[in-house]
């Protein structure tokens, strides 16, 4: 099977690879049509090793898909071939203690595409669980189905979150995942979104929105300007998508006692955290890891037109440009949101 | 002062009747600019009688308000003279054991407008406690806010359901509160509502807004249409709104396993409710009262204008015509949502 | 193998049948040691169905079960041959939706020992996953983990209540449920617990654990009770263990505002319930199927002793006087709350 | 009236003072018992500052309390002279933001006993409001109830951490509030607290209760420790207590996948937190200040026997003793949990 493989760190390869294609009785086998580089990719790819997972044979990249069934197993009953679908790329074991708790993205067996040493699908064809496997809506293009992966996040973040109909938000960076975040708060209750971030490309992509207020921290003091936003009381959900630990120092000034602060980004180090001042507000804080359980929502709510997120693909390429599509990506250009490959078809 | 005085059962009367008007320290004074004629507003003038609450003496109607700020006592520091407020119609002792547990709704000291023996608002000017007065944002009009107590109704109800992002959601009932709900839902994070009655008239009306779909039950068996819409799971969320014993009784049937059952309608005598099959799919039921909390995040919603209430006001009149605009109501027109009252000014 | 058959209603016979038995990777092979006989395998006895569930072939009884490993899968890591185990009889599909979501027990793939046409586990031998078996501690015997079954509808319902440390509850119904759900609310926060019938043998029993506080409905009237002991309030929880009309309608009578209603009993036929009064309260209502993922929760406050079962053994038989066991358990007698089959061993 | 005054830090005097004495329609006189010494008391004293708050002026320190009503406001209705009764410190607005959300602990306008400038309690009488004064029931003594205000910090903890029955907790630090912590974890549904601290005095003290293990750090190496106690799992909850930068790197290897942690401890700077492994376990972090709607609760718990503080009285002192007691308390003896000190009676 042909496959755009990371070779080793800064090296991609579009090469044959010996991929496992057996389907079992719960599985569906998927022709891939769309699949987005992600932030993870890039990272193994520059980098060579996120955290303590860390790139030592070939690995096919890219966890961010959707394609066509042609072939499902023979316990599977909810897909048939010809459903266009997208995928979860965590695959944990069902019977584990997590499972059983429904918070199946903290399994400690979980293994997940394109995290060393799993291959990802950047390849015509893969085989998966049709558990975490999804029937695409109608409506809902390959393109946007390929877009379900990283929003998942901004919809894990929104759940915890546990939003009250008409909320203020804020989140804190504006890149791939802060977007995501804001869009989920939105579709899921907030009246409103401020967003905080040192680029104004990145901001005024994210005002396109309505609902959503760029903050310029550049220019803007965060603290004052959620201040006057809510006349002295503070956010009621501050989501920290940055990781930086200046906005971090800030969490617990900018949201209101008793709100809620969502951790997505990861910082690489231990921060400083004012402990004491999140006691004072008596804040309640959650963390987001991948996510459990959003696919179907979150299909739902772009198939209903209440997220959008067509504008967030910058461009697309095709199967065999896929190398110079990561090259782009590792630039880092600030109006990049989302790049995306074409297996199959023509790129944009 | 002039006020619309309930005189006894089918008796209105437009006449000068002494109210109580001194403003305490944390009191202000409103001259009121728009008065929403609510359901129970009627039901008192036509059956003299809402459950244990009954009409013995002379009391003024009206408890869907908007106004503008006369005089504040000398305790308030959030409002001031000029500002246009809408209020709360329920005033709780703030020191009370459900106030103190922010369930002040339930407080058993609670008084309310319109309910005997309390007086309304259907008079020039009123005194409100400051804490239950909420200033207008500047593009919320007074007709907007006027209709925030209804709508906070179908805010509490979305609160209590505690929507996950991407919900979907039925609403049996498709009556003033019904649409409510369902505007509340889809604000706060459904991603598709449901609504079912038996009057063409009203679900087409509701079905001018994005994301709701009505379902006549004249021609359309519920559970079927839940069924399929849901490929057989069943809806997330169901919030009952019309007190029909025959909505009561599917209930368990149209809600997923594990779904949420929200009970807003009132009926007037216990209904049989099939506990064996809320317990098949371990359903969480819960129930609504007024609201408490939900004002100002009702406004932020329609100030953000992700909640449009305008096409819900179906006409409105003059002070001097207000016995008429009763009169109509109590008609129970089906297209009629909501008739307002303009104490000041011009009708539309 | 021999097992306890249930043949026809009314009709047992202790005697040889086929019983599917090969050992998959996931699971374990168990010897029983004790298996409680329960209200549902003697409603089955003298019935033949409990409402959709029909027997209509042979099939045998007993889901209560503790006994010793004697064969793991090849899979199965946490369990080896010796280890002493109870076992959750309920049998989800892992890959469903609903265990995906943590909710397995209302997964409707869920098979269930003694369930028709699903067989029990009175016979020497079972095969089970590894996944629903769980390790007893040393210091818990195997009378008490027969025990754990019937305990963990207790601590479902003490799981869905929520319960405030020091909330007050009230219990309806003192049957084996009724003290299983008094003793889990007991040891999961509740400062005391009332528990209402109309037999002072199943009181006084009840009344021997501290903490609990038994209402004989002859004499008093529960309303007034409550009402008495909470100054006016009401309960913070009140758990419906009884199935009865009568116990339904006091519900929202006894709890107080903004308290929880949690209902276990399964009343045969719908029941009146008086919706007005429960929203008035704005109660939250919980309903309870069976459990999911308490069973090791169980076990830990039986290992602690915060839970005594063992006073709740009122017999034992051996697995050739299992029959007796059942005439015995078909009889009702108001003292007896639990009755085991000692499968391999001596009777008490 | 006479008080003992911190008149500067480190200069205590029992002198007579000016304190404001007026009862209003919705307070209460009470004649005080016995005041405890808290470590803020100590703090002040030794330290003369706590964060902002600065002891500019002579204070009255003292606000762990119980004693006596002698004189109720004109609204009074649930207190009588003569009642026995305990106090929360801090009064906050009835009618803030806050306080409506029945989060009044986080009111910004909270006054609080013994916090500057706000006068304590160590003095013969005080006026405080109805609403925040609890009857003591009869088996409760005063000495016990001046120790619910501290308990209440370990209530708040017990409340926010939403304990399911069984759980497993960790407590990390063992000074007073480590211990009220671990009590009220205990009584509120966890099946076994693990605490530790480097103190074998502290940890001997507080493993006299069931279900507390100690774990001395200077010995034992907690990540192992629970990491065996919970099979490689994890606590559900882990409560850290102590303040302590070391305790806080811990806590997210100690914690199980999906599990909660509850800061109560306060470190004057902030510390290093690992946000990213706090994600890998996608946690749950809530944090306390103080406390709201827990004494009843507390009282509650003491008064059914679930928790016994009176082990936790290590001495008390007269009135005219009381600077003695806090030169004892301000040497931090290992031993010493709570002193009290007797208004008007004999020391033990």
């Amino acid at each position: 099977m042909r496959a755009l493989v990371l070779e080793r760190v800064g090296e991609l390869s579009l090469r044959e690879i010996d991929l496992p294609q057996e389907v079992g009785p719960d599985d569906v086998r998927i022709r891939l049509h769309t699949v987005g580089v992600c932030g993870s990719d890039v990272h193994y790819y520059t980098h060579g090793r996120i955290g303590d997972f860390i790139v030592n044979e070939p690995m096919v990249l890219g966890h961010e898909a959707a394609g066509t069934i042609i072939e499902v197993g023979s316990s599977v009953t909810h897909l048939k071939p010809g459903d266009r679908v997208c995928m979860e790329p965590g695959i944990p074991d069902p019977r584990s203690r997590a499972s059983r708790l429904g918070i199946y993205n903290v399994d400690p067996a979980v293994t997940f595409w394109a995290t060393p040493p799993v291959h990802g699908v950047l390849t015509p064809e893969t085989v998966h669980p049709a558990a975490f496997t999804y029937k695409l809506p109608d409506n809902v293009t390959f393109a946007e189905g390929a877009m379900v992966e990283p929003f998942a996040v901004g919809m894990q973040a929104a759940s915890r979150a546990r939003i009250t109909p008409g909320d203020t938000a804020v989140v804190t960076g504006c890149g791939t995942i802060g977007i995501m975040v804001a869009l989920a708060a939105l579709a899921g209750g907030c009246s409103r979104v401020f967003i905080s971030d040192l680029s104004d490309t990145k901001l005024d992509l994210a005002q396109t929105y309505d609902g959503i207020t760029g903050i310029n921290l550049r220019q803007t003091d965060i603290v004052s300007a959620i201040d006057e936003a809510t006349n002295g009381w503070g956010a009621d959900i501050v989501f920290e998508c940055s990781g930086a630990p200046a906005a971090v120092r800030d969490l617990f000034r900018i949201v209101r006692p008793g709100g809620t602060v969502v951790l997505v980004g990861l910082p690489p180090e231990p921060v400083p955290v004012d402990i004491a001042a999140a006691c004072a507000r008596e804040c309640r804080i959650e963390t987001v890891f991948r996510y459990a359980n959003v696919f179907d929502r979150a299909l739902a709510l772009i198939a209903a037109g209440k997220v959008d997120l067509k504008p967030l693909i910058s461009d697309s390429y095709t199967f065999d440009q896929s190398i110079k599509a990561f090259e782009r990506a590792a630039e880092g250009r600030p109006d990049d949101v989302k790049l995306q490959i074409l297996m199959d078809g023509e790129a944009i």
